[in-house]
């Protein structure tokens, strides 16, 4: 079938507007390093106003991995809400640019595209603070159900949680993915997230979630344990595939009776950690998608998240096919 | 007087495109390699579409200039039109974010903000795309003429030769600036926009430019000689300082009887070439309203240069003061 898809995934549609900040400027502004937090139109200008000179990059997670997966080769479509704006206008071009399909129309009345204030501390880590604006406001109706029904993998990020209507959406696409045969992908996003939906996350990944994606923070969040390792006992028996990165630790990939513990990759200097979970994501769905073992698609993730934290932004600077050259071929 | 300031200037208020693209992409889409070329609406929607993922940054030549200025610990501000859109308010927030002064309110009608579609290609060459938008608006009721007396140097693009409305502006400007004893400083901006306007710009170097900034196809073009010495002994005779910038030859500056040649500064590898005339002009210009000689302020030129094109955009990603560090010590 010439129109099936490896990945299709919903997602907040974000543009991030990154700038080099201080710890200090972090305390001065009451935000927890590392953290995501949702902001409103208010607090999104008195923060803007206070960040220094930014960069303007597409972001959005689950769009950050679709990017990422159409760069080692794969075949990948969007589904996100952006408002009739220059941001939204932005969005659309990047993603399309990238060679993801993005079809819908932007929407032109209601709150304006999201962004994502991202400040990146002399550490490389990003904190991040996201206006979600047009993105917000997705629900069912922005599903295209046929689409969903071409991808081998929905790919579905926690971030959407926040919003009643967009989880409806996720449950209409979940419903038609696992209708159609194909497996339905989830990541936790964010350990404060997590905090916020722990019992609905807990429900989804026993009974609907077929891969997920998390990091430590986030897993043990889930089951609230302190100990990674009490955290992988627990997901074993709870998802077919459960892939956990570790940052400079490397990953984990828990599947049924296999365990893969993979390094993490180092591309270049850590320059800004903002994506590395979203490409890691990436590099393991285009690997799953396409036949390799577990192993190697996630050495395929950890490839992708060593190189996009060698630069500012949350999307590779380079074609990941390239970088990752002998290891796709068998 | 507190609020004296070192640099006012007039110019296009821009934000830069940035994508890498390859030499047959500049081809298929008649682009001249290194060139400024004007664009109207159409076709940027055209090259837009067929550009691939893009980064935004806040650009403009005069806008750049006085952003590495304040990075030097210069003070500076700006004269420049935008529209009340969120590219106005990218421009607005970085150029306030880096301390220079930037009063106009954005334009609530007319055309949208202007942007600069900007093709870097793997030898670190820039091809532009310029779509001026609310930026050719800009006329004599723009210019603050107090803000302008303020300034000891009063700075203006060649680029905006290209609007009747804007040349009148800077006639403007430029009789205010001298009849507060001020000098007045000019750059060429590009050999392109000096073929349009030679007659025009050789009278105004004879007549009214203190400080002349060009590189060489800009000076050679202005002259209409194909050497590079034969520009600098026509130059000489026509302009108190002339600031002459000869890519990876470094710079000559001509002043009546003086003559300073300085290298290139190599601060990392060669990136993109964006905003390095900019850059110099920034140095030479802190240097020159610091009270440093000609040659140190053409090595602030050099170094200013040099650390632009280690990365991607036209504006400094660190602290020159911090770079420059011993040059400034006297």
């Amino acid at each position: 079938m010439t129109d099936r898809l490896d990945v299709v995934a919903i997602g907040n549609a974000l543009v991030d507007v990154l700038s080099h900040e201080s710890p200090e400027f972090l305390a001065a502004h009451q935000l927890t390093p590392g953290a995501m937090e949702l902001i409103d139109t208010e607090r999104a200008e008195l923060l803007y106003a206070a960040m220094g000179p930014a960069v303007e990059i597409s972001g959005g997670s689950a769009a950050n991995t679709l990017v990422g997966v159409t760069s080692f080769g794969g075949s990948a479509a969007f589904i996100g809400r952006v408002a009739d704006d220059e941001l939204g206008a932005v969005f659309g071009h990047d993603i399309r640019a990238a060679g993801v399909e993005f079809l819908a129309k932007p929407a032109v009345d209601g709150e304006p595209s999201g962004r994502c204030l991202i400040m990146v501390t002399p550490d490389a880590q990003r904190t991040m603070n996201t206006y979600l604006g047009a993105s917000a406001q997705l629900g069912p109706a922005d599903v295209d159900t046929d689409l969903v029904a071409r991808a081998q993998v929905l790919y579905l990020e926690g971030y959407l949680w926040d919003e009643p209507e967009a989880k409806e959406a996720y449950r209409l696409a979940a419903r038609r993915a696992h209708d159609a045969g194909n497996r339905v992908a989830f990541t936790l996003s964010d350990s404060f997230c997590v905090d916020r939906h722990r019992h609905e996350f807990l429900d989804l990944v026993a009974s609907e979630v077929d891969v997920l994606f998390a990091n430590e923070a986030e897993i043990t969040a889930l089951f609230e344990v302190d100990d990674f390792d009490d955290a992988l006992q627990r997901v074993q028996h709870h998802c077919e595939i459960a892939a956990l990165t570790r940052s400079e630790r490397g990953a984990v990939i828990v599947a049924r009776d296999e365990v893969h513990v993979v390094d993490a990759t180092r591309v270049g200097d850590v320059v800004d950690t903002t994506g590395a979970g979203d490409q890691f994501a990436a590099g393991f769905l285009f690997g799953l998608t396409h036949g390799y073992d577990l192993g190697t698609a996630a050495h395929l993730g950890a490839l992708a998240a060593g190189e996009v934290i060698s630069h500012l932004g949350a999307r590779p600077a380079t074609s990941l096919a390239a970088l990752a050259g002998p290891l796709l071929d068998r």
